[in-house]
């Protein structure tokens, strides 16, 4: 069975992380009134064995369909956040588990143009997951000393396809 | 005499912080190839005064035209990053100086749709300034305790007026 793909919201992705959206955020009107302010959408949690927080750019491109999820990954050591830079639609994979992922809670997630994710620490997620040719993302992780990398390949026959139809594509 | 517009880049906005953009940056090929990653672009310095990273939405609107700059601000406490979500040009309006800027060194940089900037701590500039009627920013800065925002008015007939054109505005 394809996993089917679920719209991406602030309730729904709370056991993984964080979106920042300015829906239902904090608002605050500075500058004399010509900007406001939407607070603190992500907490950047890097710090752990004496992390940096950095901000970097990712241009993704897009992988060939369908889109077989064979393995995750997680950083032990640190959030991880992603925010388009261009508005297309794009994919969140993501389970829950800890030192392997329970592939029984898989989840896809589907964010829109204008929506980022930030990973909480440790969180097994596939990598970047787009649905247009290309799209760059700014990223803000961590930098500094450690393994903060671990990947978990499926057993042979765990893949899982996402059910992403030809009017997915953006 | 109005203020020339220089174009952004990273050596012209060295004294005062990161350029975030593509051009010239570390790159790393992962995912298997499908995306590739422009390292550490900006490093987030917030940690002072138990400060914690955090990132927000801005939405900025476009001031009245012409753009007089009677103020600056700046952050003690930390860096402030700001990167576009929409791709118009913008300005940053910056200058030099200890517990008062400096009007004499005060530069005006006309940012591309894909730059962003890192604002070092401590260093004066103005609020965000945008050339479309609105334009939407990531921002990376700092949330904790202890005053991190110091504004400084010039004095009467110190304001200084930006060399905007007709052409200029997006």
């Amino acid at each position: 069975m394809p996993l089917a793909i679920e719209p991406l919201s602030k309730s729904a992705f709370e056991p993984f992380g964080e979106v920042i959206e300015i829906e239902g955020a904090e608002t605050r009107l500075i500058n004399e009134g010509f900007a406001t302010r939407f607070h603190a959408l992500a907490r950047v949690n890097v710090s752990r064995g004496r992390g940096r927080p950095i901000v970097s750019l990712f241009r993704a491109i897009q992988r060939p369909m369908p889109i077989k999820i064979t393995m995750l990954e997680r950083h032990p050591l640190g959030s991880q956040a992603f925010f388009p830079l261009n508005p297309s639609e794009w994919l969140i994979v993501v389970a829950e588990g800890g030192d392997a992922p329970d592939l029984a809670t898989l989840r896809c997630f589907r964010a829109r143009g204008d929506q980022g994710v930030n990973y909480a620490r440790g969180i097994w997620h596939y990598p970047v997951l787009i649905l247009a040719p290309w799209q760059d993302f700014l990223v803000v992780d961590r930098d500094g000393k450690g393994n903060n990398l671990e990947e978990h390949t499926f057993a042979a026959g765990s893949e899982v396809e996402l059910d992403i139809g030809p009017d997915d594509i953006q």
